[in-house]
């Protein structure tokens, strides 16, 4: 019934282009997946579609209408299992047998409780050929926060890094003002919106007066409609932050973890700013991570991206909770006496240091980009 | 007379076919230049030649071996100006007249003061056609040893780090083997093989057991004839090395610069192991680096690799003496407490950080090269 393999390069080409659609809802679909799906009929792609926003049409149904009578007999290439519930929208596989639709190459099974295969069941129940796992590690890689929701109970945790060449963020009298270039400042801007939410600890918000929003338009971002604004999570276990914080002058919600949401002297201004405080267990080092990367996950974050310190950084690397490490590296010595970019526990062993696998490297302007994800031993040589 | 502008493609690519066969000398003509010269004849390449070591023929005489009487009407490709003078070998410039070249591009002017000039005037002299700056940058990129060696009386400085994702060498207790890969050291042999010298302190080679010589074959390094092995000079102010030291069970010459050529307990041991011994000036901060850099000059060194400690390398970075730094980054994290790669002067402004320019980056195995070379201020935007 469901095949793994034996797909040749036609579907290898389409499936990719179904996959740079989903592509383009990547700032817009949290906290659903990133979903696209290419119709093609006698080697003719007929219908594209692509999932945009919750509550909006998803991909299929969007490929669908494009390609009216021209499903009949048509092949679909969907980057995700097509949905068997009826949420928001009707469900997807039922629409796609309605359609014609004669078979059904997808990427990935989803793994949301309500899909989980019932959606390719429809199909083939109906008599429409499916074949699933072409580009999976691509379709799982662009959906990695959806499935870190679903599959983990918790986001996808990308931590972002802007060092000098030594590992350094700022001087040791503090000052850390444009150490990477512009270029790489506006890519951190793409970085953020590709992100349901941003973590960072209350001393960032405070000493360098970080807003943490997206400011690129619509227009820069490459979508239509509003450009949705990541959730700013602050950890504050002191409730230090003020009010007036510059944080509060930049569109976007604002969640605070805090120990106690009644301590403090601003609660219920910070409420009145509209931020929300929720909070969470806390032990002599701090928040509980764990608990509120859980919590982030309960409420539909995917994809959190660290903005932070030295040691909220470091303890969540410690502690094996960073997924993907972005790091930014400008062309620049600060020395060694310079502040550290990463706090973390001390190691008596070389092979006790988390090593990384080095995903991807480019230029950013001046500066290096490198993308990290934790090496698996296979990999490494 | 001399244009320098007006080449076309075709003249273009032969430059670049004459550069790429200079490149074939890059680890034996020490002290000499890196030189390549084509013959080219109505399209068609007739001769070919490089300058291989220092004594035997130059370039431009195994170009004109391997045409023999093709050469009459030839243009010749070169990327250094022909000498106008005799050494070991005859002069090129009259050479090049006799064997009937009607015309000479070339890359550049000699800076030597036994040429400077001199090999052109003598080719125009004679009626050819000479052209000089076609892919200048390049060619003295290639030889920016020995332009250093000419222009500046002093060798170009190379460091070479290799350093963890933030910037660290060794953990906190010293433990430092094995933090770059395979390749990545192997790629430190190739970068070795490039260099007239090894410029490190006493206190890595009694540390580390450095040899700091070329363990690759003459195969590995794509030469024919003998591996030359860089002059491993070692700073060691105190005379603190002792001749049992493993860098003398390696072969190459050794050049230990000190503050007194008659202290400590083993002068004439080390001489005995062959160690030239070297008395330089001395301050509160140590051995006169300049004085070393000039007096390396002096000795034909075009090209010196710094592989040291922070200290060392730090120094030299802080007095503006590191030409090129070649850093070598293993995707792993050492933390904070970790000991870093460079020690620098205290900084308490951003703008007096030292700038760089990524030249290159690359991946070497699972870790990353980067090639920087000092910010000019017009580079940077």
């Amino acid at each position: 019934m469901v095949a793994d393999s034996g797909f040749d390069e036609t579907d290898r080409r389409w499936m990719a282009e179904a996959l740079q659609l989903a592509a383009r809802g990547s700032t817009t679909t949290q906290p659903n997946p990133r979903v696209g799906c290419l119709l093609v009929k006698a080697g003719h792609v007929v219908g594209r579609g692509f999932h945009a926003r919750a509550g909006e049409p998803h991909a299929e149904v969007m490929a669908l209408r494009e390609a009216g009578a021209r499903a009949v007999g048509a092949t679909a290439y969907v980057t995700l299992e097509p949905c068997a519930h009826v949420g928001r929208t009707p469900a997807c596989a039922p629409q796609l047998v309605t359609a014609g639709v004669v078979r059904v190459v997808s990427a990935q099974t989803d793994p949301d409780p309500r899909v989980a295969g019932a959606g390719h069941a429809i199909l083939q129940a109906a008599g429409v050929a499916v074949d699933v796992g072409l580009l999976a590690d691509e379709a799982r890689w662009l959906n990695r926060g959806f499935l870190s929701r679903i599959e983990r109970g918790r986001p996808w945790v990308t931590a972002k890094i802007a060092q000098s060449l030594d590992g350094r963020t700022a001087l040791a009298n503090g000052e850390s003002r444009w150490i990477t270039g512009p270029e790489a400042r506006r890519d951190v801007q793409f970085l953020r919106a590709r992100h349901g939410a941003i973590l960072t600890g209350v001393d960032t918000v405070l000493t360098d007066d970080a807003r943490l929003n997206v400011r690129l338009s619509a227009e820069e971002l490459g979508i239509e409609g509003p450009v949705r604004q990541p959730v700013r999570v602050v950890l504050d276990s002191g409730l230090r932050l003020p009010p007036f914080a510059p944080i509060f002058d930049a569109p976007g919600d604002i969640w605070l973890y805090t120990r106690d949401a009644q301590q403090g002297i601003h609660p219920e201004g910070l409420a009145a700013r509209g931020a929300a405080l929720i909070e969470a267990p806390y032990d002599a080092v701090g928040l509980d991570l764990d608990f509120v990367l859980a919590d982030l996950a309960a409420r539909g974050i995917n994809e959190v991206m660290v903005e932070a310190g030295p040691k909220l950084t470091g303890a969540l690397i410690d502690r094996g909770r960073v997924d993907e490490l972005v790091v930014y590296q400008a062309p620049i010595l600060l020395g060694h006496e310079a502040q550290p970019a990463l706090a973390l526990r001390t190691l008596t062993q070389l092979d006790q240091a988390p090593r990384w696998h080095i995903r991807e490297s480019q230029m950013v302007g001046m500066d290096l980009r490198m993308t990290l994800v934790p090496a698996v031993p296979e990999s490494t040589q």
